[in-house]
């Protein structure tokens, strides 16, 4: 009964990696389909954002199952219950990564934002980009100081969010309407994408160390860098 | 055993209900806040949103703890595992009214918009209140009218949510830029409450008649109104 239950522990981690591989994977594609106005890979982040949703109702069924036939406490209880709220934050990070896509999309054969705007909101990509790889290394490797990585590399893509507020406030700045509310809805999605994998590298932590106290100061889903609370 | 078990749940309930009734009234209080360009409640809904996130890791613990000294299975264990997404969603609730409530602060004396959007956002902020007291009613009562009603009251607000798109784009409509970022953001958190209402339908039912397949055409958390899916 024991091996059996660690062996579905063992499959619940793998089945987390693999969805924060392919996580990685929808950001990345469509953060390249906005630089480069990219129709069929926007397309591809689309459809693909299925089989996240799939793996998620995977995770779910498997945790549920498990904490039904196999009663577990301590630990073994925290590993499934995080393991339930990972996969609805990686679900979550799926479908940002989708509707930066659906911009993509939608701006075609045009790129959504130019010049000094399009480089800002690029760069907030590259960033989710890069972290969604960390949280997916740290995922597998289970090095807190991946974890510590992925919070500062947090602070750099909030950096970059108010950059194009400042940039959209200015006056002259021209730009369209179209583009104006293209960025700001791009920045967000990102920006809360950011937000998604500090929380998860918060319930890694969590799960290796059993210390939730960085939590308190900054609940896990905070969007901390919202202009508007300052 | 079993007496307190039950007991523990009828807690449970009863907290997911209070805080429902805090979510209510913090999106009520925020969309009030935006209409009249009140100050004084803008930060109130700010300060109390300390009380749903603390109701929230209460939630957490009494789930955890039932989970780990009760082993519930079955519909008990559904009624758990729901209660945990359940307030997940209802704090993220909380985070927007609580953005919605930055908006109005940020702007005072002034109102964030004028005239035809102001109208429009303010019927946005209307339709999300209604829906959150409608969650509430749906919370105490378990009747599955009032799920359905919530499903409709969504539609709504995703029309009202294309309005506003429709407004902002159209080249004759002046308007200045910090107006223009501040509905989108607006109509982006009034409709993610939106959806985060019909999410906590759907678990309801779910809790209800044991039937999620309704779920399975449109994700819980799916932006279905998100004007950049078409």
């Amino acid at each position: 009964m024991r091996a059996i239950f660690r062996q579905e522990l063992e499959q619940l981690g793998d089945h987390l990696i693999e969805m924060s591989r392919l996580v990685a994977s929808a950001v990345d594609a469509a953060a390249k389909s906005l630089k480069t106005a990219d129709l069929g890979l926007a397309e591809k982040v689309v459809d693909d954002d299925e089989k996240i949703n799939e793996l998620e109702r995977t995770v779910d069924d498997l945790c549920i199952s498990l904490l039904a036939r196999q009663q577990p406490v301590a630990t073994d209880l925290r590993i499934v219950v995080t393991g339930l709220m990972m996969s609805t934050t990686l679900e979550r990070m799926g479908d940002l990564a989708r509707h930066v896509a659906y911009v993509a999309r939608g701006r075609y054969p045009r790129t959504a934002c130019s010049d000094e705007l399009a480089r800002l909101v690029n760069k907030m990509g590259d960033q989710a980009s890069t972290m969604a790889k960390l949280v997916m290394t740290l995922m597998e490797s289970r090095d807190l100081a991946e974890a510590a990585r992925i919070e500062s590399e947090d602070d750099r893509l909030d950096s970059l969010h108010r950059e194009v507020f400042t940039r959209v406030l200015n006056p002259e700045y021209e730009m369209e309407r179209q583009e104006l509310i293209d960025a700001i809805l791009l920045a967000r999605f990102l920006e809360r994408f950011g937000d998604h994998c500090v929380s998860l590298a918060r319930r890694t932590s969590f799960l290796v160390t059993g210390d939730l106290s960085n939590s308190v100061a900054l609940p896990l889903e905070e969007d901390a860098s919202d202009p508007h609370a300052r």
